[in-house]
């Protein structure tokens, strides 16, 4: 998607890199090393890293103080995804075009991969990279966990778990999706806005709103490629929101209104670009291939 | 087991309270926010917590600078239990005299409580109780992430699944322990010298050799108590280690060369705890009660 962006190649590399170089690979048991370098190498688009380095950029911060944080966010995505395909949640045998972890591996090294990534979330935040001081690690330590937490990540899995059971209006799968994925990147943002040290207030609402805007119209473009795409193209198993009865976009809405309403939460992430970056930034570049993406 | 000691008393009341307090129970999916409260109310000795709060005491620090570590280090080992017990790990029914959370709830939910709970733990950390810096709270953020992660904790779990499969030396044994019991013994004190903000390099080294015997000692007992009490004392299921052919300290020395074992720790445990306290102390009290407990 975002090959032909120089810039945005560069930092997947080196996210890539450092996913793989923090991994805790002595003393640890092997398979478990094994398992969890399975997990986060490859495959991943790595939106959020992305998001972290370019707004941390934007904003005037370093690369080096958005380390941490982009890494950070890659391993929370990672443990999520392990444990949402478990057998007994989404149970999706296919990831990133590879067999899921459980697949691979087994249900239990599964758990405890999922377990560890998290851990080393918050490990990495509090000590790698550089360009932080402890307070600002200690506020993106808080930042994270509360997003990640059952008011945020955790909250929308347990809530979209409940949804396949019941008839969901509207309001229910934005509150779904708010936590699901509205809260990761979300913390994008603040994260962002912590690496740069932003103090301007107005400047902070306009990379919450983007944020915000961004998170859903990722999510209601995803359940447009859910029902229209092929697994191939998807890298995961594809219209499994309709097999599994799941409340989505296009399960309430039809495609057509979807669609709309996915032009229209785009256009509302332009707007809040423009408040970020006046001049050409890599940033913009990423938005569009977003737009643009077909998996 | 430590109901005639006062100030235990007090202090695992003190906990149990704050665990409660601190759960996020607003926003929250309402079935998650149950099952957190089910998995961290009543039952649990608190061993971790009162480790905690009498090193602080013991070591010069005041109870508010303990809460913090004191609840977090409950909540890492409540998220541990409550994986540790799914179907595709232990798979145990009962823990703390009541239906395990799997069992009580449904696997997926079980599987997002321990997530929640885990990222519950480093929330507490970062901005919960009062008395520490923003560079002591990151301190313990690495601290508890260090010893939680594949290098501690979960590395430990995944050595313990490993062993069921093969026959295992002492050697191996040790290692599986100092992760899954050992390690956070071992956070209990480095976290309560830094509630405690001790500079003593010796007073340091005497803490951590006292949380490793300790660990040890409770573990060697751990096995002991499993092969001869019954699960209603235990209120877990007892006898699983012989009949999972799960290598022990027992299956592997013996009843007897396992007490003598145990018995040898426990005097390295109370050596170690001369250095700490030269005069009456509730540490004491704590160390005694948890050698003569039966469960």
């Amino acid at each position: 998607m975002i090959d032909g962006l120089t810039q945005c190649g560069k930092l997947i590399a080196r996210v890539n890199e450092l996913l793989l170089a923090w991994l805790p690979n002595d003393e640890t048991p092997s398979e478990l090393h094994t398992a969890m370098r399975y997990v986060n190498e490859n495959g991943g688009k790595r939106i959020r890293a992305l998001l972290v380095y370019l707004l941390t950029d934007a904003l005037g911060g370093t690369m080096e103080a958005a380390d941490a944080p982009a890494v950070a966010i890659e391993y929370i995505h990672a443990y999520s995804l392990v444990h949402d395909d478990l057998p007994a949640m989404d149970d999706d045998a296919m990831r990133r075009g590879k067999p899921s972890c459980h697949v691979a591996f087994d249900e239990a090294t599964a758990i405890l991969v999922g377990d560890a990534c998290q851990t080393l979330a918050f490990e990495c935040l509090a000590k790698r990279g550089s360009d932080l001081s402890a307070a600002t690690r200690l506020l993106m330590v808080t930042c994270l966990s509360e997003l990640a937490g059952a008011r945020g990540l955790i909250g929308g899995q347990m809530r979209d778990l409940a949804a396949t059971k019941k008839t969901l209006a509207l309001p229910g799968i934005q509150r779904i999706h708010a936590g699901k994925t509205g809260a990761m990147f979300r913390a994008c943002g603040e994260m962002a806005l912590l690496a740069a040290s932003v103090n301007d207030a107005s400047k902070a609402n306009h990379v919450r709103s983007f944020c915000e805007s961004l998170g859903l119209a990722f999510q209601i473009q995803d359940d447009i490629l859910d029902a229209s795409s092929s697994s191939e193209t998807l890298g995961k198993t594809a219209g499994k929101d309709a097999k599994s009865h799941k409340a989505t976009y296009v399960t309430l809405l039809g495609i057509d209104e979807a669609q709309q309403l996915a032009k229209k939460t785009w256009s509302r992430v332009t707007e809040s670009l423009a408040h970020i970056v006046t001049t050409p930034h890599e940033l913009t570049g990423l938005v569009d291939s977003l737009q643009k993406r077909r998996y």
